[in-house]
């Protein structure tokens, strides 16, 4: 569906995508409500460099390991006319490097370097900023928007002079994500922090947010990670207390990327393909001529001129398709596997009875509406979409929470019925693998929840504090 | 300037600059009027691969040759633990790629491997995609914003039915920089089109617009490539006509990268620091108190409050600096390195008369302003120091456009007074490169005119259709 509805297509790199216009004016938009959404909470963007010298990438141990399976490292920095053939080109082994540069998979390691350099006081934090970039993990299996080895996405990076300030922020932005996920993408999410084996390779403690995708697999959408003092004792990172002492400073990293694309066409789309929400949709209108002649389309097309620009008026954006090349069947079918959310039909009997036909693409429904207060009409069907998408994603959802109380009736679940499984674990690493090895499902989040209802391990029977989700996921 | 107006500043990455988040709010302006230039003439946004594997990059001669000996190679795609040091990790050899990945230096044969698959027909012309992206060129003497090994920018790769088509892009979008550059940077520019030796590697015919900075060098703020059918041949890229034919696709390519940011610090600054075109400004109005003890600090940030709503309700961007632990005097001196375009003090007495003392960055003048209407005055103060920054470097630039009519005046000018240096050149790369060897001078552009007046080449008196642009360049 990511190729058929023109979003996105393997590259001839291994694991790289090409992400096409119609794909990058969906990213485009997250990218500037996430963007005014940071910015309103103090953050600032900046750039920081593609390569990080081995090094600085070896200095946190913890996060070193965790990227260092999946990295792309540069070593040379020059081709040279092939000699046994003056149309190809070698690397030339005369211009290696003196240090390998590692391609940025996370930029923890580069950034805390420079910090280091901008943090002398108490009065130099906290730093918030914010890049986007592009970044690399060399994943073995790759998948359109899911995993591929180059994914663009946003990484924040903060510093602070308080733990509590660090955790402040870590949660803040784990809030903003789901705000984010929920009201934009209209896509329901669970917040959490991650299970030690699958915390953030440096991290402390990993924020979470969770989505369940239709075919009852778990999808991480988001993570905001609360780093401790590791990075800022890796790089030696101390400033100056107010009171005149000398600590390290404390640190959170957080990070959505092109995968969110992934969620968004799992979670919405139908057999006819893709559903956008409105709040996303770089097309929230399209509008087909039905006619027959050159006459006809004239008319036709100067009643499709005022809908449009009354709508462009009120900040809806249209497109006016009347290309003479394709049927009205054809570009019906073109724009609902795009899954544009309106669609207006203007054909000859439309013109004489001054309406149109509007097609929902959510649910499919056709409705004949008349052009006076159309303009409303389309808006307040926009809204309703939003709301009904992720309505439809809440209660998938809520179906697909299950509460287990042994290890047969989870396997049973997992097998059967999919979704998440909330259930009681016993907190260590050696029962997760346990169930992970015989299910392959893992521990997507323990859910930050009020109330921690107590009661013991389905798999070791041992006692538990709260229940956790599982699921299997991408 | 770049480092103490807190622009950038160098990595532990040679060659690679960190840009700070000033700067790169800075650029994020750019950036955003470019980006509706581009779309509003019918350009769409993609994203392409970081990578390009060597098979490719070599398909192209041209391109290929111009840039193989500066370009980062990627061999491995993993690291592994020192047997001999646990700490530390070196390439895995076992992980060595079959085919080597060249870190882009510009996307044409990545994009053009792909345009193959995009175009079959006629109806699939014209594709108009621009990317933002990072590229790296191994340069080796880097310097920040003007040469750096990575750099921020923004290509456009254009595919046409006819060579006229892509001419015609190749011109609307120099122009189209000219607009931008003039209009948001305040920097005038001359456009030209490129001698053989300067034009891009694999294009047919370079277009470029010039500017003139105020040390009297030159430099080269964007460039648009007509490719002819270089890169539809080497990817064997094909459509059928209208009338049933088969033929090669015609091909534009255009870029303006973070060098512009280079552009618009040597033009504007002075010996107090950065002065930015209101149009860029991050901050385009300054408040600072000035004050004793915290009741005056609290009756004038009333007033700096009111007159910071009323402006940004104007659409002006403001900052009201109220940090205690700093003096008026030392912001004072911040914000003029760092250029903002005015400067608002109120102090006591102000609050007493209903007035604001405001200081123009360029022109160091200073006014007592009435607060009524005060929102007018700094619209219209805004809009006079944009026309004045560009008035007075225009003004610089046609003072330093000299024209010579032999090689000793063409020395001694260049010597004495830099700047362009208009001359009649025979049109051969020799007379060019001899030039160059004696003078360091190279031909900028030949300049789009409508008047060429014929003459003798100053070097060997050979005839000459036009004068064209000499100068020492960036």
């Amino acid at each position: 569906m990511v190729v058929k509805a023109d979003l996105a297509e393997n590259s001839a790199v291994r694991g790289c995508m090409v992400i096409k216009p119609y794909g990058y004016a969906i990213w485009e938009k997250m990218q500037s409500e996430l963007d005014k959404m940071f910015k309103a909470t103090g953050h600032q963007n900046a750039y920081f460099p593609l390569f990080v010298p081995k090094s600085l990438f070896e200095a946190e141990e913890k996060n070193a390991e965790g990227f260092a399976k999946e990295c792309a490292v540069v070593t040379h920095y020059r081709l040279k006319t092939d000699p046994e053939d003056a149309s190809k080109l070698i690397v030339d082994p005369e211009a290696k490097l003196e240090e390998e540069l590692v391609v940025r998979p996370t930029s923890e390691a580069i950034i805390w370097n420079t910090y280091k350099n901008w943090i002398q006081s108490y009065r130099d934090l906290p730093i918030l900023i914010n890049q986007w970039a592009n970044v690399v993990r060399w994943e073995m299996r790759t998948r359109l928007f899911l995993r591929t080895a180059e994914f663009l996405w946003q990484e924040g990076h903060t510093a602070h002079a308080t733990q509590e300030e660090a955790l402040e922020e870590t949660r803040l932005i784990n809030g903003l994500y789901a705000d984010f996920v929920e009201r934009f993408m209209a896509i329901p999410v669970i917040q959490g922090t991650k299970s030690e084996s699958e915390r953030f390779a440096g991290a402390v403690e990993t924020y979470c947010i969770e989505a369940l995708m239709q075919d009852g697999k778990a999808l991480q959408a988001g993570t905001s990670h609360f780093l401790g003092q590791n990075f800022a004792k890796a790089f030696d990172v101390k400033f100056a207390t107010q009171s005149g002492g000398l600590e390290y400073v404390w640190a959170s990293s957080w990070g959505v990327s092109t995968r969110l694309m992934g969620a968004l066409i799992m979670t919405h789309s139908d057999d006819n393909g893709l559903v956008l929400p409105p709040n996303l949709a770089p097309i929230q209108v399209v509008i087909v001529p039905i006619y027959k002649g050159t006459e006809q389309l004239e008319s036709i097309s100067e009643m499709a001129h005022k809908i449009k620009s009354d709508l462009t008026a009120a900040g809806i954006s249209v497109k006016y398709d009347d290309r003479d090349n394709f049927k009205p069947g054809f570009k019906f079918n073109d724009y609902e596997l795009k899954g544009v959310p309106l669609r207006i039909a203007i054909g000859p009997r439309d013109l004489e009875n001054n309406q149109v036909e509007l097609a929902r693409r959510d649910t499919m429904e056709k409705n004949t509406i008349f052009i006076e207060g159309l303009t409303d009409h389309i808006q307040s069907s926009l809204e309703e979409m939003q709301s009904n998408l992720f309505d439809k994603a809440l209660q998938f959802r809520e179906e697909h929470i299950t509460e287990v109380n042994d290890f047969d009736e989870f396997q049973k679940v997992l097998e059967d019925k999919g979704g998440f499984i909330s259930a009681h674990w016993d907190g260590t690493s050696e029962t997760e693998e346990a169930i992970k090895k015989k299910t392959k499902a893992t521990i997507r989040c323990i859910p930050l929840t009020e109330e921690k209802a107590a009661g013991n391990c389905i798999y070791s029977g041992k006692p538990s504090v709260q229940r956790v989700l599982f699921a299997k996921s991408y």
